[in-house]
């Protein structure tokens, strides 16, 4: 079968499991998720077999311990993905819900949840994304088609697997998940492309993925790009504290996309605080503008390339800054509208920062790290959106839903 | 200059103006507002001079009756507009709104109601999108870009000259509002590929000009496109009151989007609703499917593409259905996902309409006509949204904006 016909095969039969969906009601979905958590748990040793051949084959293949990491499936790491799948059970049913009631005119007017459709992800490496996204996607009614990295296939189809046989067990349509089990660089292009079929596409991942997934969807697209996320230590900032998020945002977990890249710091305190916030740093790598390498000598020069560079690593670039305006200036050009922050205590500064930063997420005398839907209290997330249609920030199973307007009338007309 | 960089020129300022824009007052927008108001009356004159040279070219060129109606200006309509941008002004900020408060880990989590930014509208003829699209872009924050029919284009041309006069009066840069001024058909396509500069294009129009700025668009689009609206015609509906509906969801403006093109209606009720009903819509068209032309044998048939057309005018497609299966069916395969409706009094089959008919707007014992921005109490709308990202149906102020995340912490870091 060619790819063109594999890949519109797959999004036929997610458009007829999303109609079926579109009444599901919500014990069944928890049924199902329930009896998915069980069956990932009786086929673990499968689901690791099968991990292992990925990485075996990443290994010999030279992928970077990084990579190795985050593609390997441990014992925890199931039964963490496990939990997160009962977690989704528990929370409330999103579908149907009423989210707003109008009597405009005589008639009753009412504004109700509903699933998209058909949802498609692409991502890279991290299985549990697989199970995470199919859960979020059948909690809100949503068919959904996977397309992860080649170096998961294994891992991904032996998984996919387990979640059908969970879902003919329970008599969901098992076309409600479905993974792209073909390598073709070519799926990517024809599945963006199947806008009779799909109703929304999230690419996540790095700059080439993003730029060709928009310039080849006529699918609408919510984007999960990189988090170049940037901190402003002001003037009238309370250095401990900005000491202790700085330290928090750079080092407690640096490959995620919410942790800190770059450092804006007031020129007024730079001579008290850069210092300080090094020695805090120790381990860190960091590369600093003209102006911080006369206080730090020894650390290298950050470039324009810096500047635009999601490290995901214990790199942090540090620049000194005359004012809030050219830390606003510096985010709205090298930033990705991802997870920004100020630590000042002067409430005015702190008001101009909030309205002029454009991102997703903008943090007040606290850590980056804290963007993300765990902490927000949503859930699982099925990314973080980078986007402004939509969806912004972390996205749970609300930001997977959509609307319809429904007019209860006793015979209303238009006059 | 090449359009490329016309456009580019265009979107850069719009840009600009828009970071502008993050932090405008709300008495601000509603002053500039007032100006345009007032401005679109003392200049009437001047209007409706540009737009007589439209009219007349447009009917030398052999425009139809009903496209140089849509495109004139009248003293009437010139009024309409200035009550619309009054209205508009009228209307409470959607700017800087907390539509979401949480405390998830002791921090403060709000979601703060933002301006988009830069917002592109394609659409046709009617200059009153004009001034509409540019004050409710105002009025939400966002600079507009605003891209009319060249058969329009001096009408728009002086409307935009108006509107950018009223802006500078009162301090706000005028690259808020902008029209492009080059009649290349290649403008559209420079125009939606400006994602680096543009949040959001609208294209109001039919299948051709959506599919082309689908395929091309980098930006992302919220299509506004046909409204191929149904009525079901239940077996236990009350036929009386059928019949209005329908007679008013056809007849009281058909020349509209949400105006009924196509009528089902139950084999059990067929004969005695059928005629009745017909004879209720004298002057209108009506296409039979083979069924409906037994009991209307001198009606005209209508073909596969009937089902599929919006016709703007007095023509109506009938087909009789066995179940409210078929119903649902042949809307999923006809529909435009714009507004479709069902006249039942079973409650459990209305229940079933409202859940699987995956329209924007969906009407129960009322007829289609009723979905618009004005009746639904949103004041004037930008269009009626037949996309399932970010907003459907009538799109107002609100729908004009987005949302950001804002931590407001006290050091706090994720541990």
């Amino acid at each position: 079968m060619d790819i063109q016909t594999y890949i519109t095969t797959l999004a036929r039969g997610a458009k007829s499991a999303s109609i079926s969906l579109r009444s599901i009601k919500a014990n069944d979905k928890n049924r199902a998720l329930e009896r998915i958590a069980e069956l990932l748990l009786e086929k673990q040793d499968f689901l690791m077999r099968a991990n292992r051949n990925d990485y075996e084959k990443g290994k010999a293949s030279g992928l970077s311990e990084a990579y190795l990491d985050r593609l390997q499936l441990t014992q925890s790491r199931i039964d963490k993905m496990v939990q997160s799948v009962r977690e989704i059970a528990a929370m409330e049913d999103p579908v149907g819900e009423v989210i707003g009631v109008q009597r405009p005119q005589g008639f009753l007017l009412e504004k109700i949840r509903i699933p998209f459709g058909v949802v498609a992800v692409i991502y890279e490496s991290r299985p549990n994304v697989t199970v995470d996204a199919a859960a979020l996607c059948l909690k809100s009614s949503n068919a959904v088609i996977l397309r992860g990295g080649s170096e998961a296939m294994e891992s991904n189809s032996a998984l996919t697997s387990v979640l059908q046989q969970a879902l003919s067990k329970t008599g969901i349509p098992v076309e409600t998940v479905q993974l792209v089990e073909r390598r073709e660089h070519e799926g990517v292009s024809v599945l963006v492309k199947q806008n009779k079929y799909i109703d929304m596409v999230i690419p996540r991942g790095g700059e080439k993925l993003i730029e060709r997934v928009v310039s080849e969807a006529t699918v609408p697209v919510i984007k999960h790009y990189k988090g170049v996320c940037h901190l402003y230590v002001d003037e009238e900032s309370d250095l401990t504290m900005a000491e202790d998020v700085v330290y928090n945002a750079k080092v407690q977990r640096p490959a995620t996309c919410n942790a800190l890249e770059t450092l804006l710091v007031h020129k007024r305190i730079s001579d008290r605080f850069i210092p300080k916030v090094a020695k805090r740093l120790r381990g860190v790598e960091l590369r600093g503008c003209p102006q911080t390498r006369k206080i730090l000598p020894n650390i290298k020069k950050a470039d324009e390339e810096d500047y635009y560079t999601e490290y995901l690593d214990l790199i942090l670039a540090v620049k000194i800054v005359s004012s809030v305006d050219e830390a606003i200036d510096h985010i709205e050009k090298y930033g990705s509208r991802h997870t920004d922050g100020i630590l000042s205590q002067n409430i005015e500064t702190v008001q101009k920062f909030v309205s002029m930063v454009d991102s997703s997420v903008v943090t007040v005398n606290s850590s980056t790290r804290l963007s993300d839907g765990g902490v927000f209290g949503l859930g699982a997330e099925i990314g973080i959106s980078t986007d402004k249609l939509h969806a912004r920030g972390p996205m749970g199973i609300k930001e997977l839903t959509t609307y319809k307007w429904v007019i209860r009338g006793k015979g209303d007309i238009r006059t």
